[in-house]
């Protein structure tokens, strides 16, 4: 058999409402701690919800990519948005396939807060290289209502965005940071100082652990400069200040600092951003585009900041590594690297950015101010009669 | 690199609690009517459920079969028990691994109903046979707290339960067969009959293609002959019937139905029943063990059934097959193959079956009649005070 070659994201693409609201200055601070400001939040309006913007992503990504629904074996949803507790988002998603005839195609959903897309996306990326593998296309959905979009990509060998796959660290442990208890409730209970801790830990960890896994592949050392963009789920700059060696004299006050205590520390995390400003800048800023004028999209918000990159540098990426790290609270993380290519049109970079066309998506939103959210958000979620 | 030879189930667990109603005759005819006789039906007590019954089966797994809880490289759980709609029941697991350590394992929940396990299971195959597998095992737990068991499986190479990869097929459907809408209710919709049609029209529909599949590939056609045993998720006979060349004469009446019709029709239900009894007899029979003692155990089910095959004949399955089909409601279903070799201690079918233990723990059960649960019961979901 011959070996499958450069496994991974054949092909994305984005949904999102065309409803948002804009964020006055004086929320700004208050919605991105870390200083990444927040220009704009979508939300479904009435008609909208995860189920159809899945269905949107799904049918938009097949017809875009000229891709016909009986080549598709295998698809996986990552959601954290439960709207039945039976019955799997990925069934409402049969309906484009069935019409063609094609119900021989496997997978659920898979859900860990906002972790559900990335355990999706492997789980495919492993299908391709299994013995199951038939040669039809593995296609994952990203979905949730908050912070509203979805996105779904497609998974086949000679892939313009490939896995690295041993290069790839987990962290999953037992832990109260964010979770959902109350079935009836569409909201969290949260442990904020928990839940930033937890986080950082599990950067902390799967990082220790990546490098590890690197240099006894490698036979050197991991450092920075081996990535050329850094992925996050949510933002933090602690990864970047752990290599940056020019750094360590402006941070050597902290270094008697406990772990525990460094992740919660706000002096620390205020002379790390200085510290790592320019390679931040360099490395990740790039990412933040669609995350800063969605909002957290939970399990999408990953591919979401992927697909910005992808979207703003598509010409200059071929054979340029991206480190992604994906993380869910309760808690599961992953830290894993992407290897990119130039590919074949219509499974090119450049064709990908060109259907992403984010600049027109955002650009033909309507925006709307704060308070006239809140009023139709209480009337979809609080008036009795709606 | 070498090719991987017989990835699949190098050992089981299984957990039920000590608390069951035994039906009574009256009852018996109701709760299965497709003839085959429900005699106990386990459930929770105030002090167990879905993540007690699943920490035991996995530190009972790896105890019993003296498993490193660092070998573990993937963990992925089946259950439709929602607890939590963002915290994963894999991540209440973690608290065995992270004491040894061991917090590098991926994986999260996968969800679609009672199909769930399956879907969990193909996964962690999937995952050894990939560029990521790195050497250590796969674990499945499949769990739920309705019908109350807790099934764990070990995946790897060289297993005695091995999958027969290329005979698979799937059936994958949007429909409103059963579902569970109301998040803060622990009852399902259920659309009796529509369930009912829309399971054997999966299982036809997945046999066509498992046989188009297998003639492809072997160059014959598939005959029940092939198959030593079946193992459903629910015991439907439809799938021996339309084998069985001797029963044409019998169902000559039934041909001009609709396949709608023939999902529904009583007589051709019963008629099926009478000219498949010895197939079901045979190949069918054995696997009901714990599920008649058990009740429909969700994700567990269709795994329960096949542990009791296991249970029963381990000294003379050696080089048999099994075919499985599992079946989750809204829909997903998979029919596929597994083959049996004798395996190397503590990772052979014996051991698996003395693991088991059935009988002993089938016999030290506490059988109360149907009223003393009831009141249970009420005392449990009822109680405003409890």
């Amino acid at each position: 058999m011959e070996e499958l070659k450069d496994v991974g994201i054949l092909a994305m693409g984005i949904y999102f409402p065309p409803t948002c609201v804009q964020q006055s200055n004086d929320r700004r601070k208050r919605c991105r701690p870390s200083g990444l400001g927040q220009d704009c939040m979508s939300f479904c309006s009435e008609v909208e919800y995860v189920i159809s913007m899945s269905l949107t992503v799904t049918a938009s990504l097949l017809q875009k990519y000229k891709v016909d629904p009986e080549l598709i074996g295998l698809l996986e949803v990552g959601s954290e948005t439960v709207i039945d507790k039976s019955k799997s988002i990925k069934t409402w998603l049969m309906q484009i396939f069935e019409e063609s005839g094609n119900t021989d195609i496997e997978g659920v959903d898979s859900s860990n807060a906002c972790y559900g897309g990335t355990a999706a996306l492997l789980n495919c990326v492993n299908w391709v290289e299994s013995k199951s593998w038939d040669g039809r296309y593995g296609l994952v959905v990203c979905t949730d209502n908050a912070g509203a979009a979805a996105i779904a990509m497609l998974i086949a060998p000679d892939a313009p965005i490939s896995f690295e796959r041993k290069y790839k660290s987990s962290h999953m442990a037992h832990v109260y940071g964010f979770y959902k208890p109350d079935l009836a409730s569409e909201y969290p209970v949260v442990d904020g100082k928990l839940s930033q801790t937890c986080c950082l830990m599990a950067l902390d960890s799967c990082y220790r652990q990546f490098c590890a896994k690197y240099e006894k592949l490698v036979g050197e050392q991991f450092s920075l400069s081996d990535a050329d963009y850094c992925v996050f789920h949510s933002p933090y700059n602690k990864l970047v200040q752990k290599i940056d060696n020019d750094a360590k004299e402006k941070l050597l006050p902290f270094a008697n600092l406990t772990s525990e205590e460094s992740y919660q520390s706000r002096d620390l995390e205020k002379t790390s951003q200085q510290v790592a400003k320019h390679l931040y800048d360099l490395k990740v800023q790039l990412s933040t585009l669609l995350p800063k004028q969605i909002g957290n999209m939970y399990t999408a918000s990953l591919y979401a900041a992927l697909a910005s990159v992808i979207y703003n540098k598509h010409n200059s990426l071929a054979s340029q590594r991206i480190i992604m790290f994906s993380y869910g609270s309760g808690l599961t993380s992953t830290l894993f690297a992407l290897r990119l290519h130039e590919g074949q049109h219509p499974f090119s970079l450049a064709n990908i950015a060109f259907v992403l066309d984010v600049r027109a998506k955002l650009e033909s939103r309507h925006g709307m101010k704060f308070i006239e959210t809140l009023k139709l958000m209480e009337h979809r979620y609080g008036a009795k009669d709606f």
